[in-house]
């Protein structure tokens, strides 16, 4: 191993967080379908800032503070919130400088799971197939550690999350900065490359839980698959979603 | 899903078992590298119990017992112990009959923290390449679900296990009686398709755990890949692993 590197690990569920060691690290948080693309997509539209609760009344009182709020638990809309979990319901010129504050099955219960575990000189940000070309950027930049987290389902692995970790592995290995070799790592660059050429295609071979809803997620699921749909980087700051890559004016 | 099927799961690591609903079902503790291996061994040379203990001293005070005592960490043999964890110490006419205690780095732990999990009407047997046939005809002929429990490396997952659990997803799935839809499973699958070839050509390629170590273990990996090289089914009876195998007069 070359210790002038830097570490590109990967944690397949937030469940193994504690294994890792976060000090000087960029903990990339995957949440594929949906809410990680989604995140990107209400920032591409120009939302000010996005607040992840894990917690359904406690966005909804974020409505009286004059933030949209966007719920979903299993994949619906939730009762008496602005929006779901599905990226078309951002793609709106509505968002411009807004303030949101969104609960979803899995994603933003793990983003609060995950940054508890935040090391010091540390710093979590969103990564999904529609960020791809500037998180890859921006990951470049920074010179730090990476630890992609994949956001899983109800406590496992999920499959297109642990393909986008691989991808970036792939990608980011290309630039010989970068160590990994844990298994972890190998596992999501293997399952990549057996994907790589269909994702869509594969994803819906392999699991179940998509093909049982392909007619609710389908559009969303090929949307989210999408490369560089946006230009977002969102950033957690002080428990708030801000967009880096619109404060650097790109 | 077909309804009258039984399940067949994949718990990646030691550290994802709380996820799983473990009743009606026989855990297979897969620990390839080498715990799971020795194991096997040790009762193909006629072993009589094979008691797994976590904690080294508490394994050292077996012997005051009349147990031969087993004990590894790190991949090197423990001061004071009459064998380490190389299943070819265990090859040996001595061990006819005889009682053992064992304690490794992972397996062991692992064991103890799966047997904690242990549904209603449930039960443990070990898992390895060297008990594959038999183990195959075990598990259909128990008509239970099935939960493959890969030990994986400090809390995180190993590719060798994952890779011996791809390998009896295929199997069993060729008998038409179990459901596998997990993406866990599906993991274990894609990364057996790809490794079963040359899987200790592909472990050396993947695992940088293992290529540090060839000079150390690169013997006893080469046996641990080897199918069928013994017949014995270890299960759990409070506390000790028996050989049902052995018992059948098989």
């Amino acid at each position: 191993m070359d210790k002038d590197k830097r570490i590109l690990d990967v944690c397949l569920t937030p469940a193994l967080i504690e294994n890792f060691d976060t000090d000087d690290t960029i903990m990339v948080i995957i949440d594929v379908v949906r809410a990680s693309s989604t995140i990107c997509t209400a920032f591409y539209y120009g939302a000010d800032e996005i607040i992840p609760v894990a917690d359904k009344e406690k966005a909804l009182s974020y409505k009286q503070e004059g933030y949209l709020i966007a719920g979903e638990r299993n994949g619906e809309k939730l009762e008496g919130f602005d929006m779901g979990n599905s990226p078309f319901e951002f793609m709106s010129p509505d968002l411009e400088a807004k303030k949101i504050a969104i609960t979803t099955t899995n994603g933003t219960q793990n983003i609060e799971k995950v940054s508890k575990h935040l090391g010091k000189n540390s710093e979590i940000v969103i990564g999904a197939f529609v960020n791809h070309k500037v998180l890859l950027n921006y990951l470049r930049n920074a010179g730090k550690n990476i630890l992609l987290v994949c956001s899983g389902w109800k406590g496992n692995v999920s499959i297109e999350d642990t393909i986008f970790a691989g991808k970036l592995i792939e990608d980011l290995n290309r630039f010989n900065q970068y160590n990994y070799s844990s298994d972890a790592a190998n596992h999501a660059r293997l399952i990549y490359n057996q994907a790589k050429e269909d994702i869509f295609g594969f994803i819906m071979d392999q699991s179940m839980r998509f093909r049982d809803k392909i007619s609710l997620l389908g559009n969303d699921i090929r949307y989210c698959l999408k490369e560089d749909a946006t230009n977002a980087i969102p950033v957690l700051v002080e428990g708030k979603f801000i967009n880096k890559q619109e404060a650097a004016g790109n």
